[in-house]
């Protein structure tokens, strides 16, 4: 089975916390004696992770240069999660999907899927060849969502969307050039949140798909929000209507 | 007076676009000349702003490594904008503030100031020795709003809440150990938003200090959000309410 570095405190927590069976060892600086190491280091212990220490060179190397904060697990990579079709095959009310639509950072990518998890999403759906791909940088940023959260990278954006669509969830898509904003939207029954990257937006074929198209109502001389901030209003907006009232009679 | 480097896209379109007199020269990648980049021109010329072609080494010179996208420009720092006290001697139903307790990461203050500067907000507050400050990586993550928003630096950060409330401002604290969550508040009138650091929170002190505590409901195995989508998820909300209705009578 294929190794990967996972670095970072949240990372290397979260992987312990859902995967701890797939790590092999944890190295840890010989400098870093707080709190967070030593809560870390304890939770290792409790999941009988080997531990060793590394100098601060060892680390660099381990983790290809990342931010590792003192602490990098080689681990197993875990199982590829599912496919888009046993997403659709189980929707639900709750169900809740984020397509990202050409963002190619992979730290934007990371940051994205780690709010998708905090919202409960159950997948993220990116085109193969206009999406940053689940590199370290991305799994750092990602904060353990990379360990849960399926990351589904399809061949074709357009035809997942019909999939989607057919399956009874809904599409809503973020455009600063809608006249609708977020807040005007219902969001509630199954949702898949379509948004583009900074800049570009979402490109035309994926607009077109949308059944609704919204903004995120900008306030200021800010031109736009980071993506991962967008995702976080998006999806929030939309737990905080379903904790609102059930699904009405006509959707 | 002292001259300062901003570098990528939005931070110097944002330069150019409310502060162009403060910069001195932009610097251009030869390599680039795709419609950014030819838009980006077209502004500097438009605002009589000099531009001189350079080579990637010099470049990333300019922008002591930070990632430039191909443009660098050598500005003036634009003068310190406010005090607390000029912020709080105009408070309006529609004031909002954000007070950031412990961001420590220049990546994640600039991205906070980005969101909140979206928001509409009139100032970022901050306790000035346990912060990031506003260094170049921090510029660029904010994308502009560094040049727009305060960023104000208090000595003392509860003494400033003090201040804050006796000018009319509630304050309203996010912390995931809260029982009520954001959507239960009515955060319409003059309003500050506090957030911690990602890990520690609000320290006590900022906490007990704050008129109501409350939580974004995270729904999945992701234990927090990145501090910059947090505050999206706080302002934005706020924003909705707003444009709800009207301050009611009891408030």
């Amino acid at each position: 089975m294929k190794a990967q570095s996972v670095f970072g405190f949240h990372a290397v927590g979260a992987r312990l916390k859902h995967a701890a069976d797939s790590i092999q060892t944890i190295y840890v600086s010989t400098h870093r004696h707080d709190a967070r190491m030593r809560d870390l280091l304890a939770r290792a212990e409790g999941a009988g992770v080997k531990v060793v220490p590394a100098d601060d060179h060892r680390l660099d190397g381990l983790a290809s240069g990342g931010g590792h904060q003192g602490v990098v697990a080689l681990c197993q990579e875990v199982a590829a999660p599912v496919h888009l079709e046993d997403v659709l095959s189980a929707v639900t009310p709750q169900t809740l999907l984020l397509l990202l639509d050409g963002v190619t950072d992979p730290r934007n990518l990371g940051a994205c899927l780690r709010t998708a998890a905090a919202a409960g999403a159950q997948a993220v759906v990116v085109p193969r060849d206009r999406s940053a791909t689940m590199t370290e940088v991305a799994s750092k940023a990602a904060a353990g969502a990379a360990e849960t959260l399926p990351l589904l990278a399809v061949t074709n954006l357009a035809r997942a969307m019909d999939q989607i669509k057919e399956a009874g969830v809904w599409i809503a898509g973020a455009t600063g050039a809608a006249s609708a904003t977020v807040f005007d939207l219902d969001l509630r029954g199954p949702l898949a949140w379509a948004l583009g990257a900074e800049g570009s937006g979402l490109r035309r074929l994926t607009r077109e798909r949308c059944d609704w198209l919204a903004r995120i109502p900008m306030q200021g001389t800010v031109e736009s929000l980071n993506v991962s901030v967008a995702t976080g209003v998006c999806l929030f907006e939309t737990i905080r209507q379903r904790g609102r009232a059930a699904v009405p009679e006509n959707r």
